[in-house]
């Protein structure tokens, strides 16, 4: 009942309720569930983008920049800030948070931090959760920005609709992001900090490395988030991908990231229904394991075939 | 057969045999299985010690300076380096190998630079099978050194007999490392660069900070890598804790690393062989979500219940 209210203030824009929302579904493992099915139906009207790239590119200027933009385009923007390589919100997220002041009082906006919830994997569930609570509570576009360009970069970029790299030029940064797979799963390319004099060599270095993908590649903008230039076309560009014309590329899109989801709620469970049938067989076989009687993979067969019987 | 002797040449110290074995785990998912059954007897003498900590702390600087001390005592030291930010091994490795040169031409140490698997834990299994290899082949140390203070570090702390952490003096990193859940794992805690004027500060900083930890407090040591001062002091530190007084606690340790691991692993046979049976449920299920009629948990659950029957 509480739930079906509380979704029921969501959807009718109510900042108090949202703030209440998002954080059930970070902290509440019990009213999570209960408030994400109340929320269901309305989900999937958002454009969720996701911004990653090294510390220091501008992320948080540029998606600040990128808020603007859309605020005068009539848009509503709501921002999740991850910071995957901490467990608690701070530092770098806190200096985000200053950067977009200029958005205070603004209804139109709304700033999350999220922390993450531990286990791999947790940092793109628990993204994912707070998008469809400001999805479902009619913001037409939720970013989300990442610091860092590892494993849980990538996560957190698989679970958006489009998915924006930004890179600083002459950093180096672009061999990292490639090394990292950033480069393949970018949709958008911005070289930021355009005024630097490196910044044509960057665009020029970037695009020949993303003809080389199996893929389409996607477009390289520059833009110099400080000053907003270029951060017009950057939005337009966007826009474009949540147009009516691109629905069915988005839907393909959408429906992969749910399959993912279900899959690995699923293993979750099913893992946790089995251990807790078979931990003394495990016990047991980890014993062999230490004792240097079999190998890890060998003692994990055995188990899952003595366990099946 | 072919498997079996280079089992036989590794343990037998052959250097050449060493470097492709770690190559068939690192690379060779078929081989590396009958590799490491075939080494699983020789497995459990090396002390494995996790060296980790913030970029820019010293790391692989005491790692070297930590390897010519263990030299001077007689004792043979592997070292793995691990990026786990990166999917491919260079630049801050390289420079490691660099630093680590003083050390070329003599067998006693042998160096690895480590590729991550790309799938989450994969780094930690990928760190734990190489070290499976250098202590069969009778290295005395088996040191992993990790860049970063991320998830993927603790992993990777997870798979050392003990965890050094590394923190330069001042840097605030203590504050990131506390939040990562490092200082937490930490065994030994090293303030490195301590002819710092900070450095003192620092170390009362984590000694108070240590103190509030549920397990014992780990020592805090101050150390000057690049002169070697303190690094007799960390030697004889970590040997005590590999000494025959400390065996009960460090098979506890081990037993638990086994039960991860066997854990892991059957928990990805199980859901390979599960989800080549109910890729269709799943497909009809995600399209639920995406459509949202239902929420990923819910889909889960029913997916779960549906194909038990």
């Amino acid at each position: 009942m509480m739930d079906a209210d509380l979704a029921e203030r969501v959807r009718g824009g109510d900042r108090r309720a949202l703030a209440r929302a998002l954080s059930v579904v970070e902290n509440d493992a019990a009213g999570r569930e209960a408030l994400l099915r109340a929320l269901a139906a309305s989900v999937g009207r958002a454009h969720r983008v996701g911004v990653t790239g090294p510390p220091g590119a501008g992320k948080s200027t540029l998606v600040a920049a990128l808020a603007t933009a859309w605020r005068k385009a009539g848009r509503q923007v709501g921002v999740l800030a991850v910071d995957p390589s901490s467990p608690f919100t701070g530092g770098a997220l806190l200096g985000d948070r200053i950067r977009m002041g200029m958005h205070a009082g603004d209804e139109g906006v709304f700033i999350r931090s999220l922390a993450t919830r531990g286990a791999a994997g947790g940092i793109s569930a628990a993204a994912e959760d707070a998008a469809d609570v400001l999805d479902a509570a009619g913001f037409d576009l939720v970013l989300t920005e990442t610091v860092g360009v590892g494993q849980a970069e990538l996560e957190v970029a698989e679970v958006a609709d489009t998915t924006v790299l930004v890179l600083a030029p002459g950093s180096g940064d672009e061999v990292q992001a490639m090394k990292a797979g950033l480069l393949e799963a970018a949709d958008v390319v911005v070289v930021n900090q355009g005024d630097r004099p490196d910044a044509e060599a960057t665009r020029r270095a970037l695009e020949n490395a993303l003809a080389l993908r199996d893929r389409e590649a996607p477009p390289v903008l520059v833009t110099i988030a400080t000053r907003g230039d270029g951060v017009e076309a950057l939005r337009e560009l966007l826009d474009e991908r949540a147009a009516p014309a691109a629905r069915a590329a988005l839907a393909a899109r959408r429906l992969g990231r749910a399959r993912r989801r279900v899959r690995l709620e699923a293993d979750r469970l099913r893992a946790e229904a089995f251990w807790s049938r078979h931990g003394t067989l495990l016990d047991r076989l980890a014993g062999e394991v230490a004792a240097g009687r079999t190998t890890a993979a060998g003692a994990a067969a055995r188990l899952v075939q003595e366990a099946g019987r």
